[in-house]
């Protein structure tokens, strides 16, 4: 692929490892010896330590986004050190390196075509690896060969299949829907599993009723809808969080397709006791 | 422009999501995959969520330093999804892409040269923009063409006027200046909005009595200043944080020209109860 | 060098700014504005505010891990403004731009072939700079034509030595190893200065008895040490964080080398009552 030689590297990072150490930069100073010329992008350092399924999340959030011939280096890694495997996962959007603990579980059930390797070919990581830090000895090492041109099949040997997490459970019924909370940001908006939902027209939503299948949709009337969360009821959902007068709480469609229970200027987390795993339900009618 | 064309694209980002969430490693995601050679710089994301007044006070104090084919992506946006617009504003030191919400009113009031667009043209936004989420779906493809060489013409409609704030006031006479704290920093350091002030010798302050037209300047001895704020005076202005013993207070210029109370190797914001918008008094008789 | 002409610049950034500020952007637009194709790479801005020891600490990790030609500027810098003088290191594993305060003393304990310059040549600097942002004005500018290739000679004057502090006291007998903690870091792990200390296998480990001369070096059963930190003592050491069950206390390898004290899904610090300077001894009989 001639082509895909011209194009500059690119290896993002996502871990759980804070701003306030060096971890990171002793990272990015392996990836750049080894690729001195990649284009490097934090995702984030802030993965609450070692919660796998945030970083999964954070992952599912944004790797569509980018270029595909993009890195991706993730460590949330609370096995590091023991016989849990460090794995690289081809997909059309990008490769994946990161430990087989689930985190690449939501990659790889939106993906289709996958080939997944077991990180073993030591030659292709620092000498001497230590065995608390494979984000520097390993993971980034790997990954920065990989942005640099060599070939997966050279890393690591082929994996049938890699670990993967049961995702929260959503039930979707032409009367109610029932999810949970699974992630609460920065603004103590609360983002649900109840996704991907779709505006049709300005007053109605879409929701697919079998999300892993593609197919099957179930259309219900924003203004019609009661969302129950933590201690409050929010009646209709909204397109903006501009529609609601501050302080006031709101449900809407978050930007990746997700319910979101906020509160227009203010923190529904706090304010609702939410957290995540809190049930959401959702009445229709 | 051919010597335009050689220069590596640069953009820099400026937002309220923090570091925790995955929201600017989106952003980022989309940048490269229009602009990939492109050069991204993180301003901060820090921002108090939805303050668009600190926002544009970060902007101000950096813009100049960048070079002038800097494209500076700005998304405090507590009007995500209203009717607000999203704007461009060229200048001869950059080019900005915001919400017009007053965020650029500092760049604006003190840059000549300026051309203000609508960003009306959702054939440079990404597909189906969502209603939340506008700095990934529209800011950030619109920062990434403008950096990669689309003119500003083919992304908007001219604008006569942009949503300005008013500037925290400052009345400037020869035996007081009353102003006011516009922001507090990592150290507890009160920045004041009691600016530019330059030394002229050792001993000697000057101030521009009229800062929008640039005219006008009162001169004053540093040594016989009295700055009052908080529960404090401090008699005198320094030039270095370590004229004083640890601990002791003091009043400066800061690095962006503007006075500033602090306390070397302490937290005067926190000592003195100073806050954002409290009043500051220097009495110069 | 005309080799090192065609490699990409890379300066990283290590100071006690936070990212809250805008002070870190400002220093990114003088960089790059002097070296537009630069890689600018952040190592921390989370250093504690004016702690010279945790700066260089995070810098001796992190420094071998780059290309040779990289540009590190360390601006943790409690006497700005001052008659402290500005410096650059140049060693075989890049050149250090600073504050003459310490906090290049790891890096210079550690390297051998250095030359000390203080950087006294103001038509390298931005003009007027100001008394109290070195950093933006005087280290970033002289980082960044070191980046674009003025040598060093041309950018300060000769220095016979630059201030070093004492580092922690660490006493190996054959029978007990003294030393103390010297980093804690995010995960409440407890980093000592006991260091550096080597699996020569499975059950042995090795540690350096004259760390500045690289001679002598002691061996001892990780089974039969028994270390002492806080209130508390852990038998033995182990390889791996996994080897415990959560919540167990132990004593590991850390990824420097270094004796670490931690919690298996924990935070050793607070449950221990564990702080820097601490002290640390190891039974080994």
């Amino acid at each position: 692929m001639p082509a895909m030689a011209s194009k500059r590297p690119i290896v993002t990072l996502l871990t759980d490892f804070g701003e306030q150490d060096e971890y990171v930069g002793a990272m990015k100073g392996v990836i750049l010896n080894i690729a001195p010329d990649c284009q490097l992008v934090d995702i984030s350092h802030q993965v609450k330590p070692q919660d796998i399924r945030q970083a999964a999340g954070f992952l599912d959030n944004i790797y569509t986004y980018y270029p595909r011939h993009t890195v991706h280096i993730v460590v949330v890694d609370p096995g590091v050190g023991s016989d849990r495997k460090p794995i690289a996962l081809e997909t059309a959007h990008g490769v994946f390196v990161a430990p087989d603990n689930g985190v690449l579980t939501l990659v790889n059930n939106r993906e289709n075509k996958l080939r997944a390797f077991l990180l073993d070919k030591p030659e292709y990581w620092l000498p001497s690896p230590s065995t608390t830090f494979h984000g520097r000895d390993i993971f980034s090492p790997v990954g920065a060969h990989l942005a640099s041109g060599v070939p997966i099949e050279k890393l690591g040997s082929p994996l049938k299949s890699i670990t993967l997490f049961t995702e929260a459970e959503l039930t979707i019924s032409p009367s109610v829907i029932k999810g949970e909370v699974v992630r609460i940001d920065r603004f103590g908006n609360a983002l649900t599993n109840i996704a991907p939902v779709h505006w049709v027209d300005a007053g109605t939503l879409e929701i697919e009723t079998e999300p892993s299948v593609k197919q099957g949709k179930l259309r219900f009337k924003a203004a019609s809808a009661r969302t129950s969360c933590g201690w409050h009821t929010v009646n209709g959902i909204q397109r903006t969080y501009s529609e609601s007068p501050a302080g006031q709480p709101l449900v809407l469609v978050g930007s990746s397709g997700e319910l979101e229970i906020a509160i227009n200027m203010g923190n529904a987390s706090d304010r609702f006791a939410i957290q995540v795993g809190s049930p959401v339900t959702v009445q229709l009618d």
